[in-house]
């Protein structure tokens, strides 16, 4: 059955007539297949991203396991407040950065860069993907595996047997994402957009090997959304879904002047079952409201939100 | 009729037999349709890149241009040299670069690099493929457009007949290639991996804009060929073509520790109906040689060059 855990509201309906005009030849809002394509939005958008990123929670395991076998590690940040699991610095670093001082989340950011020098593209995302099958969220009582949105997936499901092409466009990790987003979503690898360090090529006998290096190449959030769908793709997404203020300019960037466009955003008002925040998504929520795009709220137009 | 350009020598059959063990679900050689990424360069490989490649040729003519409208520029490197067509200049260049020594071609790059600014992309793959439909190369009689090598072309379309995926892995332009790969070879926009300047995002109503910056972002060539495939694509190649120095780290990475791979060596060495050089590709061919890849001679391989 079509989106069988959407409720049958007036944003299963808009999603439902959008792709039945975008597959119709005799609709004049008709895009061939090659050009149906939709871009999603990863954290908390396909999956929760409370109370904080996965990826996040993943790095900060790791920057604590280094301090744990080196004690000296202990009382320098940001492996200390890993360590001692100081979520108020952690937390502090991200509020300091909404009011305009980054200098912790620098310190921070520098601390999870050099978890990447000398890393093999294939044994980080072997090692993320054992984290996430394995590792539980801290409050939903489900392996992060199991975190993701059962009616996106389904909707990515719907949107790939009409023939559309779906890519992840995401702030997070793109290397952290390959090793599971086609198990997770059905997304092949290729198609998985995302921030990233940079590389470098390591020559060997084997065939040589992609490397992690400790600089930042890529982050593809807010403008660096559709500078990054450019990059990879050399299209304009027709539908997009995203849920806060980074996916604005994806947002926007969807449909332009010749192709028609079906922008959704996922408004977290669940708490219940699952957040209830507009931190973040501010802009993104009075945009939504001003252009008519199409508004997801998890409470109303959601069966259930898990598996 | 399959690959009816190619004469049957000892290279047609090499093709042919890793085309059908990568094919044969009982070979232990079978890769699935997924993993058949063919990844192939496009000057000198795909197409003529001699007397200069056909990008330089447009690049040259656009600042020629710029002094023309501009006499003040006539007097500056390097529109001096390309309103003058002083090609001892522009070669010399080169030719300093080979002997260590960057500071003309750092002169040409930046003059090229202003080209760039402020340039929306679609309006850049339009006039680029106006040129190569519209101009001609200097030398062979044929419209740019024409200078494909028709047995590559038919490669093309077999590795795709039995479930490849090609990708364009190039040092050109990616913004110049995406107007007409899909017209002159049958790859989709999506698939071409190229040198790139880097892009703003300027927001607008009718969706935003992509546009260039006068800022190199990526050098699609050596080292960075394998880095760019996978940012891309994330996948190994299993078949790769290419014809110089600058494609020897790509060759060295098809196939890697898990997967059988194909390395295709074009070699120019047919000065009667193309040209018959090796500059630039010493390295390469010698590898070649020691590795047992296979090596395309345009003489003795192709029955025809181009169509």
């Amino acid at each position: 059955m079509t989106l069988h855990s959407w409720k049958d509201t007036q944003t299963k309906q808009a999603i439902l007539d959008f792709v039945a005009a975008v597959t119709d030849e005799s609709s004049s809002d008709f895009v061939p297949p090659a050009e149906r394509i939709a871009t999603f939005d990863n954290d908390g958008t396909l999956w929760c991203e409370k109370p904080m990123y996965i990826q996040l929670d993943y790095l900060l395991r790791k920057l604590a396991a280094q301090a744990e076998s080196d004690s000296s590690l202990r009382s320098q940040q940001p492996w200390k407040a890993a360590w001692e699991k100081d979520f108020d610095w952690l937390g502090g670093a991200i509020t300091k950065h909404y009011q305009g001082d980054d200098s912790d989340l620098q310190v921070l950011g520098g601390g999870i860069l050099t978890l990447s020098e000398g890393q093999a593209v294939e044994h980080v995302e072997a090692e993320a993907k054992e984290f996430i099958e394995n590792e539980r969220h801290p409050t939903l009582g489900l392996t992060y595996r199991n975190c993701i949105y059962q009616p996106m997936l389904e909707l990515l499901q719907y949107l790939e047997a009409n023939g559309f092409i779906n890519y992840i466009v995401s702030g997070g990790g793109r290397d952290f994402m390959r090793g599971f987003v086609h198990d997770l979503y059905g997304i092949p690898r290729e198609r998985v957009i995302g921030s990233t360090v940079a590389y470098r090529f390591v020559e060997s006998d084997g065939g040589g090997e992609i490397v992690q290096r400790a600089e930042l190449d890529v982050i593809d959030d807010g403008p660096g959304k559709p500078v990054q769908i450019w990059n990879v793709i050399g299209r304009r997404p027709i539908l997009v879904a995203g849920n806060s203020n980074g996916d604005l300019p994806m947002m926007t960037f969807a449909g332009g002047p010749s192709l028609p466009a079906l922008q959704l955003l996922v408004v977290h008002d669940d708490a219940e079952r699952e957040f209830d925040y507009v931190a973040g998504a501010e802009k993104v929520i009075t945009t939504a409201r001003t252009k008519g795009w199409t508004m997801i709220s998890m409470k109303d137009d959601f069966k259930v939100i898990f598996a």
